[in-house]
């Protein structure tokens, strides 16, 4: 648990805006998987958080990796995962994704027919399936309903396996992701049944990946107990690919307050937004906030940050403490994930520095930027 | 106007996915805002399209710099903007910015009253003014709306006026910015109406800013003539802010076909998505596209981008050439603006590289990310 006194630290240390990780709660949260998906093997979805402390964490914990670029990939490779530890996913893979997959011997998951054709020789395939599920979730999240643009048609599946077994590939198992962030362990529920159906299709499998997208609130031992019993339907080993759900809520994006104002609705200014943090603006999510200034009323604003956009606000009718001053700390809480590794460079902004607590120290997992390197390419 | 053959041949050379420039579309752009705003002072606002290439041409052809960020006053300075080019925007400014602001010369564009006792000693000023409107544009862009955090209530300007001049600074002229891609010259009206009431408070300014946010095909006359006659009830000077307006027709995203699939819809997957551009997916904005393959008939799909995000497509119900195959290109049009400006590095994707074309050769003004370079503040 970092303390106010860690978080004025490090924001002294660091400054701000800065992403600070606690390496006890990345710990922790691994140990909530593991012991829900006892003898599952954990792909870590680099995506989330792809930093390259993080990823050596992941590593040394015996983590794969689910990789959904080259540079994703170049990423496992720099912290030493072997082949047998990188999965390929996506639904447009490049040419440098086959190579790179195929000179590692990485898993590729493929993700319509007509990918058979663009494999390299002898790959080890999954087969993903769009479930055509509604999910209680946010539409940009929905990866599983019918009309997203993830994986085949239950209909297409035999003749897919055919093409992969005629190519000479080999398919390992089958693939499903249904979306993220969500809580309704019915949800997967839904999905594993619409999987289970296909046994007929496959017969017993190697494999039977059912991806990520759990809530940080979700009930994973419930979520667990459906999916081992879906792997157990084909014989197969289950595999689960966790991305936000293992980084989130180690992570807090540190802001200072910049000034305070009303036009008309009441706006908390802070030094950073958009740039920083672009989950609230692109996707609604709603982060709980920590004030580390204290007083004894509260007042309700809008938290704003620095860009000339009048959607770049990281709360809504948040509630502060009284009396928020310029370069007070605040703290944005959950925001491990899809956080540090969305932001940009827009408005010329530097993107933030990262740090990390291990109990003992705080160390910079990555330098703040400067503006010549924003403009290097460009020269 | 860029040929086909162009496009291929810039593919060709610089690989894709790839920003390219008319420089043509850019002087065009120009000389239509100074056909309308006759007499008026052009300020480029930087964060529509940042590159140095595109800066020096602005500065070049004589304009001036709306800057939001230090960032985008290091790149003003960079190529040879002096203070009296240089504006100061930005509802939550740094310290750095009023520092640099203050090294430079520049003037502050003030936007809350308690933002007089943050200005350094001496500053030009001109007030932002929240005109309160109701504004038929897309909720993200209503800059100009009441409940948005930009800008003092005219309530408030009386004593912002009297604060500014107790501490000694020099008060120019009001600002107001309405909002962005706004189409309406009845909008922009009705903004300049409830600016003009300001005169009893004012008195004669020196300036009368009336930012831009021109949809692309607005009315610039008709704009012009109004925004003309609301500067003359100030005997003020009209200044205008154009960003989009400058740079969106002359750039075009060039991507290629990865693909084609269907699941309970049809959808062209291309090497281009959301971490290159990101505005259909934050905004919903939609982009023309133009096809560079040829056939009789047509299909309508979605366009894919790579990203594991269901809400990463390009557009939505788009006709095409029928027949696409992997390797075909396609331009992304009126790309120009907030396009490789907000692109990520996000899943490791390398942000992209950008050409101009100059009525003789293709001249690269970004060249394309490495990996490595991603990480390398990682490290």
């Amino acid at each position: 648990m970092l303390t106010d006194a860690h978080l004025h630290q490090a924001a002294a240390i660091f400054g701000t805006p800065l992403y600070v990780y606690d390496a006890a709660e990345l710990d922790a949260a691994l140990e909530r998987v593991r012991d829900a998906f006892t003898d599952a093997r954990i792909w870590y979805a680099i995506k989330a958080n792809p930093n390259l402390t993080i990823l050596r964490r992941m590593q040394a914990a015996g983590l794969g990796f689910e990789c959904v670029s080259p540079g994703e990939m170049a990423r496992a490779e720099k912290v030493g995962a072997a082949g047998e530890q990188i999965l390929v996913n996506g639904p447009a893979k490049s040419d440098a994704e086959y190579e790179a997959g195929a000179r590692l011997g990485a898993t590729f998951i493929l993700d319509r027919p007509s990918e058979v054709a663009l494999l390299p020789p002898g790959s080890k395939v999954l087969i993903r399936i769009n479930p055509g599920l509604d999910v209680s979730t946010h539409d940009h999240l929905a990866t599983g309903a019918a009309g997203s643009k993830f994986g085949i048609r239950p209909d297409d599946l035999s003749a897919t396996m055919q093409a992969l077994r005629q190519a000479d590939h080999s398919l390992r198992g089958l693939h499903l992701h249904i979306g993220s962030s969500v809580r309704d362990p019915a949800d997967f529920g839904a999905a594993f049944a619409r999987i289970a159906d296909l046994r007929a299709v496959t017969g017993a499998l190697e494999v039977l990946d059912v991806g990520g997208g759990w809530g940080l609130d979700a009930d994973l031992h419930g979520i667990a107990a459906r999916a081992r019993a879906a792997a157990a339907a084909f014989g197969a080993q289950l595999w689960v690919e966790p991305g936000r759900y293992l980084v989130a809520r180690a992570g807090m994006l540190l802001t200072r307050v910049m000034g305070s104002k009303s036009t008309g609705r009441d706006f908390t200014l802070l030094d950073a937004g958009m740039t920083e943090l672009l989950r609230p603006m692109l996707y609604g999510a709603e982060h709980p906030v920590r004030a580390l200034w204290h007083a004894e009323g509260s007042l309700v604003s809008d938290l704003a940050g620095p860009a000339c956009e009048s959607g770049d606000l990281l709360g809504r009718d948040v509630s502060l403490p009284a009396g928020a001053v310029r370069g007070d700390l605040l703290a944005v809480l959950d925001a491990g994930a899809y956080a540090a590794a969305m932001s940009s460079n827009y408005l010329t902004r530097p993107r933030p520095a990262e740090a990390l607590w291990d109990a003992q120290e705080w160390a910079l997992i990555r330098r703040r930027e400067g503006v010549e390197e924003i403009w290097a390419a460009e020269e």
